[in-house]
């Protein structure tokens, strides 16, 4: 089928730029060195190619993601980056045959993940804005977790508000006092991992042993600005042409066909003026008929697979296949 | 079940609230003198809610809407207000039992209809920023439209931006000028239907012969700041807390919970700092322990509905119902 005679809304993976994307993330980050975050695009068939490129071990955000990747068969190594007090769901992941592992931050999420049978942990140190605990709080958490049978595998630490500076030097020193403090922290409480990071700063986070990037698949927009970043993008926004102004024509992809976080759409063919929920109204530079197709670029790879049932492939106009995104939800 | 049982994050209406909104707009505009519109909470189960208070007809934005509502018989008039010119889905749409009317205003969205043996549609005039045809191109429309067998029910304008004006008396001007010009396009191409509004003009559009309200059942937060607006907020999302530092918490519910077109959600006690992909960071007024349960008010219903396959119905703090939310996707 060619991408034209898709259904529109319809979200699609240039599957070029994608198995090149993770064939470079390869080469720079091999084998245990990566372990992806799937939350960038919840699809267990896109996983099984960053598997197959070697990365055995993933880095997940929901419990959906644990089972997900575990049922089908990649659960080698999985670790939830996220806390969770939810005992119900730390028992189902502890249930699977899935090595997992959680992270804890507080007395309360060590207790949560001991009372449903978790076996494995990181501490999580606090290096940016989010979760994670102080540095000179690790060593009795950690204690905490091994008095209650959870071993400890080391330490992580996601340095996220250096991931989308655009210098950079400016993002190598952010990383640097990040991580620091991680190694600070891993010093207290030992174990084999130290992981943190992400896209932005994959090339320059030496510090942890393994890296958390999962963007690189496909790219956010944000990304473009940095110079140093090897990564193309690779998901578009298939739409229709479906009403025509003078000045503007609308598309039928809208608001809750995209993540909107980090704004609108990108488009290279002409100007977007706004997004409503089902339509986007953009100022072409040619041109438009009814039933023209455009493909925008979402500025948020994430929110907006998350928002898909389906991600089609495409190489060369061609569809040729298509995955279910099938970790979705919580 | 208590609703601080419920996994998170979960989405909950709060159904007392609920239930006096579509009491109230049924009071206000009973019968076929709204035609509420579906695109706002994507569940068919809260849709019969409306039927039973007495509106018959619906309005969609998307064919899955239509085929849904279709599905589970309340099919008795529904209006898909958005222009297609995908044959394939005017043809199921037009397989169905229900009463289809689609929204047309070109000469490719009639004959995509004709082909597909859609039987009635009406013409939609620009009146606001969105679609539409001009006043001048509707009743050429309107003869090509029964020149292919599709009868003319009438005129839609949807004046979109009134919809959010604070002001009353400026938001009063603005329809009058939109609707004036939907009436000139009424008077040249005929039909029962006048059909356009939405919560924002509800009490203030007396041009229109039905209103498309939607947002009225849950009510955006935008709302809030017209005070003559009667409807209050019923829409809320459940998260936990997962992490304590010293100045902020860290909840469950992130910006892939909730539609973030809008800004970040509101909550009661305390600030919201920002959003990430699964986290809130929140500054509480009093302080917060890991597992602790806080209720965001997500700013855009219509998207947030569409991120989660479940809405919880809440009484006094219990769960007393959860509705599939069956419209979603396209």
């Amino acid at each position: 089928m060619h991408i034209d005679e898709l259904p529109t809304p319809a979200l699609w993976a240039d599957v070029d730029v994608l198995q090149s994307n993770i064939a470079e993330m390869a080469k720079r980050l091999p084998g245990n060195r990566l372990r992806p975050h799937v939350k960038a695009h919840k699809t267990s068939a896109l996983a099984r190619l960053q598997h197959d490129a070697g990365h055995l071990g993933f880095t997940c955000a929901t419990t959906r993601e644990v089972m997900g990747l575990a049922k089908v068969g990649l659960g080698d190594d999985l670790l939830l980056a996220n806390e969770t007090v939810d005992v119900n769901r730390l028992a189902a992941m502890a249930a699977t045959n899935a090595r997992v592992t959680v992270a804890v931050d507080s007395e309360a999420t060590i207790d949560a993940a001991a009372e449903a049978g978790i076996r494995e942990c990181v501490i999580d140190i606090r290096v940016g804005f989010r979760c994670g605990c102080e540095v000179d709080e690790a060593a009795e958490l950690a204690n905490r977790a091994r008095a209650s049978n959870i071993a400890v595998r080391g330490v992580m630490g996601y340095e996220g508000h250096a991931m989308g500076v655009v210098d950079i030097d400016r993002r190598r020193e952010l990383v640097k006092a990040a991580m620091e403090r991680l190694l600070e922290a891993h010093s207290l409480v030992g174990g084999e991992l130290i992981t943190g990071g992400g896209t932005g700063t994959h090339a320059i986070n030496t510090w942890a042993n393994e890296i958390q990037a999962g963007s690189y698949v496909l790219m956010d927009t944000a990304y473009t600005e940095q110079t140093d970043q090897p990564f193309r993008q690779g998901l578009f926004l298939q739409s229709t042409i479906v009403s025509v102004a003078d000045k503007f024509a609308v598309c039928d992809a809208g608001l809750k066909a995209q993540g909107m976080d980090h704004g609108n759409p990108s488009w290279v063919d002409g100007e977007i003026l706004f997004c409503s929920d089902e339509h986007t109204n953009l100022v072409p530079d040619e041109s438009l008929q009814v039933g023209d197709r455009v493909s925008l670029i979402p500025a948020h790879i994430d929110p907006t697979m998350a928002k898909h049932q389906v991600l089609h492939l495409v190489s060369k106009g061609e569809v040729i296949d298509q995955w279910d995104i099938d970790l979705r939800h919580w």
